[in-house]
């Protein structure tokens, strides 16, 4: 009986999810292959498909049938579930609680709001003018408040806004180990700044194609399965899920900078390969989905940085490279030489840009602005004198503009306040995460010397992705790595690995 | 106040058209993009978008609004309409009359009995075992004639199925028309098949790249607007559309045979324009629609025939084409050979490769079978004799297997008894608009061989796309042509085109 009830859920939820997917499908499509023109009537079909789907998870229909498993108010199941149906039924009412706190009227003039604010920042940033974006940011911080109030929080605001992105995880805690890495980081980033570093051998012209098969067997090599993903291009690289079997990433080239493609293709792979081994059997249940921005961006830079810059790795394809590099000079660096290139340490203004060391440090800064502009501390006017005043003190450089400043990301306009934690929360969770694994793995260097790369998907798939949205992320980091949250793995992966390739 | 009620059906019915959208790209990135492996995921997307779709166009929500301006009953008009208001009106109460006849049940059923034909059919066309699908294609021929039951009829059952693709022309108008071109084809091909035309030189090997280029020269030619379309590669060719603003057509490659996927650039370009060309501000409304897949195929063969395989139009692209051309046979070969090759008639056993003259007998063949199954005149199991005598019959040769005879066409498999006649209506109409257009332009000829193709566009834009679903097929075409319906004007190009080409 109880049994039946759950599946009803189930069944209800799975046709909103699908039709989640295929928004997601007419994103995709958006950024790929649509023609030009049709731009403004995609948003129209957006609109009419986002409608439904707003209206399926906040109707009765759903309402109801998640009432009768458990009990809406205080969170206590009525019907009797089993342990995996009883986390499932928790995140569902999350989710319920979430949609259902913003009405219908505020969902709409967030939407067209930070529709026009992205137009008016692409405008701005332009022509570096932070003025014409003003009056819009402090819309828009505006309505994050009210965003905040309507959900509600304990303590701060912004944990109301964090939550959307990183469920369970408070301003707090955040907080606590972002002080934590900024003075490791900062630390390490006053000892090695100072020493240069060529890398200019690395940059060398890759025709397009030959970049897109280096990256395509690369892909392959990790267990992206071609079957059930693409990769094509678009301007802004990204990776998009309909379904675990539809799984697809894009990336964009450069040709004189293949080590940015590769780097790009790694990260969306690392996205794709966690949507990919998803569990089917819970598609359209929060036991089939990821468990937040943070644990994904947790696999996107497991691949990225954590293998993509390792040195088995690059053993095992600088080789390969080697033989396709149009350049004499770049077949003749040795591997020590071009190791240290590729992971070259620089403050530089552009987050998406940054190396291993310096990147927490960027995404610190945005947090700590967001969380004074949310509780009010800091006005929106000041934020370019902040901006520059912060980055001075966590990198030690001022950007001249804006552009390269504070109206760097898109995510503001978005209104996506509280999503840039999580770029930092990826590096410490896959710290913690690696540790476990390498653990289990300790001889994982000389097998991804050879090139053997499947064992850490399937270690992955084991550990994470099977699991959905089972546990939240400090839960799961708990129960995979038997250690508590910290950013301490994180801290000493850094140090051990850049005090080492730069003794000073 | 009756025009509000008319601005309410049609935001509802804009909705709907817009999902309509959706589903359609769902199928182009099916056949374009979609890994393999997500073909299953993606038949339950279908299934959920449909599934809405049809419960909105049967729901009481678009009825409630339909009912304010007609009598659902009588189709007297209640509210004081304008004219194009009122020709709107009817065809959404024709539309929501046949949804509504076909009860959800029995759409299902189908859906699930054609799905599994068309694999069946699949195989059974591969191993030439009519046997196979016999059990299927019984199966549908009984549904479709209780489809037909619950539609309703006048004269024949098969003018209920037959409505669903032509709206508003009977069976026995087709049979008449049919019987003429029968005749008038029939002695043309007598005359004319015993003479041999040497058509290898066409065959050349010409690269994708080169095949795709000058496929997309020819359709920004045609006014093809690639700021609001696209040209892939599917497996078979098609022409979608979701809006105006984003109508995407696809080709196949032979690398022996640029002439083929030029022909069907033209065909899906000639679909498309159509579609590019329907009246945005009626999106949603019949207004915005095209009025008949007959009236549609008169476009995509106005093109393909009787723009590309004319004389001036080859007098302008042949040049052109020798420059890309890879062997000197070809680049020597004149003009008059060139031509006669292009327009080679051989009665030959499938319909998709066959030439103009033989084309319709092809298509006339089909619906005196599909007539003769649903009235029940002939059994499912004596078709592939039928099919074999009939071709005899009327193209004079005689299939050795199924698979080139009754089992070549995907259409049956579907359900889709009534289609086949669209093929040929298209050929008549466009024959009866192309004088029109040749009346209002005599000089029309020398404006092609000077490659001018815009003002062409321009005419079907002035006097088809502009009025969508405003009159039915046989109004259109008196309305354009100032002649009623008939077999004669396109017999007469036939005659006159071929008679010169072979004389005898």
């Amino acid at each position: 009986m109880a049994d039946k009830k759950y599946q009803r859920l189930f069944e209800i939820a799975k046709q909103t999810h699908t039709l989640h997917g295929i928004q997601q499908l007419l994103d995709w499509d958006q950024e790929t292959f649509m023609p030009e023109g049709a731009a403004h009537f995609r948003a129209e079909q957006l609109k009419v498909l986002s409608g439904i789907i707003h209206k399926q998870r906040t109707g009765k229909k759903f309402a109801a049938a998640l009432s009768q498993v458990v009990d809406l108010a205080s969170g206590k199941p009525i019907a009797e579930l089993n342990e995996l149906q009883q986390a499932a039924v928790k995140e569902w009412r999350r989710d319920y609680l979430i949609e259902k706190a913003l009405p219908q009227k505020f969902v709409e003039e967030f939407t067209f709001l930070t529709s026009t604010s992205m137009n008016v920042w692409r405008e701005a940033r332009q022509e570096n003018n932070f003025k014409k974006f003003l009056p819009f940011l402090e819309k828009i911080i505006q309505k994050v408040r009210k965003k905040a109030d309507l959900i509600g929080y304990k303590e701060h605001p912004y944990d109301a806004l964090l939550d959307l992105f990183e469920p369970g995880v408070p301003t707090s805690l955040v907080t606590q180990v972002f002080n934590g890495l900024k003075a490791v980081n900062g630390r390490l980033l006053k000892k090695i700044a100072p020493i240069q570093t060529d890398d200019s051998f690395l940059f060398d012209d890759y025709p397009k194609e030959t970049q897109l098969s280096f990256s395509k067997e690369i892909l392959t090599a990790m267990g992206y399965d071609f079957h059930h993903g693409r990769l094509d291009l678009s301007t802004h690289p990204f990776s998009t899920s309909f379904h675990p079997t539809d799984s697809r990433i894009t990336t964009r080239i450069q040709e004189n900078n293949i080590f940015s493609c590769l780097a790009t293709v790694l990260h969306e792979g690392g996205h794709s390969l966690y949507e990919m081994g998803l569990p089917q059997e819970h598609y359209g249940s929060p036991l089939g989905e990821a468990v937040s921005l943070g644990i994904h961006e947790s696999q996107s830079r497991w691949w990225e940085t954590r293998i993509g810059l390792s040195r088995p790795f690059w053993k095992y394809l600088l080789p390969k490279l080697k033989q396709i590099a149009p350049s004499t000079t770049f077949q003749e660096v040795d591997f020590e030489t071009f190791y240290k290139a590729i992971n070259k340490v620089e403050p530089s203004f552009i987050r998406v840009e940054a190396d291993e060391v310096t990147y927490p440090l960027h995404v610190i800064l945005r947090f700590e602005l967001e969380k004074a502009l949310v509780e009010g501390s800091l006005k929106v006017k000041e934020v370019p004198e902040a901006w520059n005043h912060k980055m001075e003190e966590l990198l030690g450089i001022c950007p001249k503009t804006d552009t390269e400043g504070c109206l760097q990301d898109v995510h503001w306009s978005m209104g996506a306040i509280g999503y840039f934690p999580t770029y930092a929360l990826g590096n410490i969770y896959a710290a913690q995460f690696f540790n476990a694994f390498a653990k289990e793995f300790p001889t994982w260097e000389s097998r991804v010397e050879q090139g053997e790369l499947l064992f850490i998907k399937d270690w992955l798939q084991r550990n994470i992705f099977c699991h959905g949205r089972r546990w939240r992320s400090i839960e799961l980091i708990e129960r995979v790595s038997g250690q508590s949250f910290s950013e301490k793995d994180y801290a000493s992966y850094l140090e051990d690995k850049y005090l080492a390739l730069y003794p000073t």
